[in-house]
């Protein structure tokens, strides 16, 4: 059977392992694996959120409120927009292939290192993705791209991921006013919870980018901070004409009953999250010494619940592997022309078992 | 901001009022309303699904098993057919979403009352929707016009939604025989498992078609017999060939951590569904007793968990509208240019009082 041109074209997206496929290829058992591949948050959900989904187990035959009201009322209340500047997806990611369809025609700019889905979502859409060089942003370079290359959509990841640097409200503000009104900018902001616990200055403010910006569409997620990577929950806050346009694209029910659930639960507990994001940057402490400790080791400063180690004696693929073989699971960057690995910050006793087992390999 | 051209042709689903609206819209309380209007299983979910899902509430924050071992070993060994035969959806939605992205390019083929995604999928593609005429699957007509527009992909619902008639076997097996190996034909099962217990001569075996026709690709869905519909999973059986094409637009993570515990504890219980099924087939004899006793009602016999009334002498959105300020939500199918209303199959209860509700329209 012949199928369209495109599909040729199609990467698929490689996820981190799953525990359940370590078990079942290396035998582990699985009480003896940790993953720190995904960046889930290591202290779970909230369990007002876990108490809520159990309570509500019983409405799964029932569609899921497409309206979204409640969960929708929530958001707009934390981000000081109306409920009409919201957009609910599974994953942010779902936000992403909408604003690619609705948008990309020809061309999108994105860093040369970052979230794999834009250039996945582009290659579906048979759209051409053009990249700055480097790892971290550099928004000269994405404003050169932009004027030689005239494309639909610009992605400015912030925090970045794989890499976990980040961009400076200002610089973002200053690169925003030089775009003319017709150019989507999309602001992934997956991980800026930890990002503004971290560094105000760094913070991006969702309501004023939507009031000053209307060509600019602000993402985030459940799946991180929120502690909900399981349910696929992520947003998109923008100007009503934007927000309009995606919102033909979304198919109905797109959020799971329970979902919804869980997401409308986990923002009455913001204790929840802070705590976790206050951990997670005492624990980093952690890795930023053991880097600082070892020859060959360079890290890059994280706005995130990750860690990139980036090496120069050693070979991050046979590292990764040596360590999946210990049940211990971490991304591989070599795939983003990175010899580096990015490990999720995890609880204290599995950032121990981490470090442990990377200092036996290094002394190998 | 100028969007991309096919956004403009897009119509937007209207899915089923959600119970949440009529209470917002109509200030009815919520325990007075009864929602007839989207073919939920009015028995709810199997609790061995929802007990599961509550002990699985804390493990929210861990994407998906991505290669959704568990679900498709089962959902395999149910239909005789090998995991590489097997596509899981967020709902069976997404696999049409997949099927017209993989294979449509200029046409889709599609009886002229049916499932309103085809048409809306196509539309996202810029894809153009040949009709046949008239209420029930003709599949003369079907084969005239495969012949004479050569669409890319032709889509038989069977049972059909939202009339609920559906094609015998053998008559399916001749229409297949004659199409050629490069035309996709779906055959859309999402009630299936009604048809097979009402009469086996309209049950679609998944694994026959899937060996003998390599360009049939068989939908079924976790959203209606089996209670799940808030929890989006539906799947495609198909050759490798087909998966293989689909699998290239499934993004990763498209079906939630606790939809696959559920859809997983759904299918070790299989007589609550047969259960459900046996209610369900006894209660539509009310149904249709009560159109046989009045004037002016038609139905269509149905194989499936609900039941569409032909009006004659009264308008069917006006009958609509006055049930749904008593807190009756049934679907109006003037949208579909039918006078007619489309009606779930409730529990006992909520049987009588829609039946009554109507008796006390149509006296007065």
């Amino acid at each position: 059977m012949q199928f369209n041109k495109q599909l040729e074209k199609i990467k698929t997206y490689e996820p981190g392992l799953p525990i359940e496929e370590v078990v079942r290829e290396f035998g582990i058992d699985p009480s003896d694996i940790i993953k720190l591949a995904s960046n889930e948050n290591p202290f779970g959900c909230s369990p007002k959120a876990s108490e809520a989904v159990a309570q509500s187990a019983h409405l799964m035959y029932r569609y899921p409120d497409d309206t979204m009201g409640e969960l929708k009322g929530k958001l707009a209340q934390k981000f000081g927009v109306g409920t009409q500047n919201l957009i609910i997806g599974s994953g942010s990611d779902q936000i992403i292939e909408f604003l690619i369809h609705a948008k990309a025609e020809t061309k999108i700019l994105i860093n040369e290192i970052t979230f794999a889905m834009y250039a996945i979502y582009a290659a579906t859409k048979g759209v051409e993705v053009i990249r700055t060089r480097g790892m971290e942003h550099d928004l000269e370079q994405f404003y050169e791209l932009y004027k030689s290359e005239n494309p639909d959509v610009i992605f400015l990841c912030t925090p970045n991921n794989p890499t976990g640097d980040a961009l400076r409200r200002d610089e973002v503000y200053r690169f925003l006013e030089k775009i003319d009104s017709d150019t989507m900018v999309v602001l992934d902001g997956a991980y800026q919870e930890y990002t503004a616990f971290k560094d105000g200055d760094y913070a991006i403010d969702a309501k004023d980018i939507t009031k000053r910006f209307p060509n600019v569409i602000y993402l985030g997620t459940f799946s991180k901070a929120y502690g909900l990577g399981g349910m696929r929950v992520g947003y998109g806050v923008a100007s009503e004409e934007i927000i309009g346009a995606l919102y033909k694209l979304r198919p109905p029910f797109n959020v799971t009953t329970l979902s919804l659930v869980a997401a409308s639960a986990a923002l009455e507990d913001e204790k929840f999250v802070t705590d976790a994001i206050e951990k997670n940057f005492e624990y980093m402490k952690e890795y930023e010494t053991f880097a600082k400790e070892h020859d060959g080791i360079e890290y890059v400063e994280s706005y995130t619940n990750f860690i990139t180690y980036l090496f120069e004696k050693s070979d991050s693929s046979e590292i990764a592997q040596k360590l999946l073989k210990q049940g211990i699971i971490v991304r591989d960057l070599k795939g983003y022309n990175l010899n580096a690995i990015r490990t999720t910050i995890g609880t204290r006793e599995q950032n121990q078992r981490f470090l442990n087992a990377l200092e036996n390999l290094l002394g190998s």
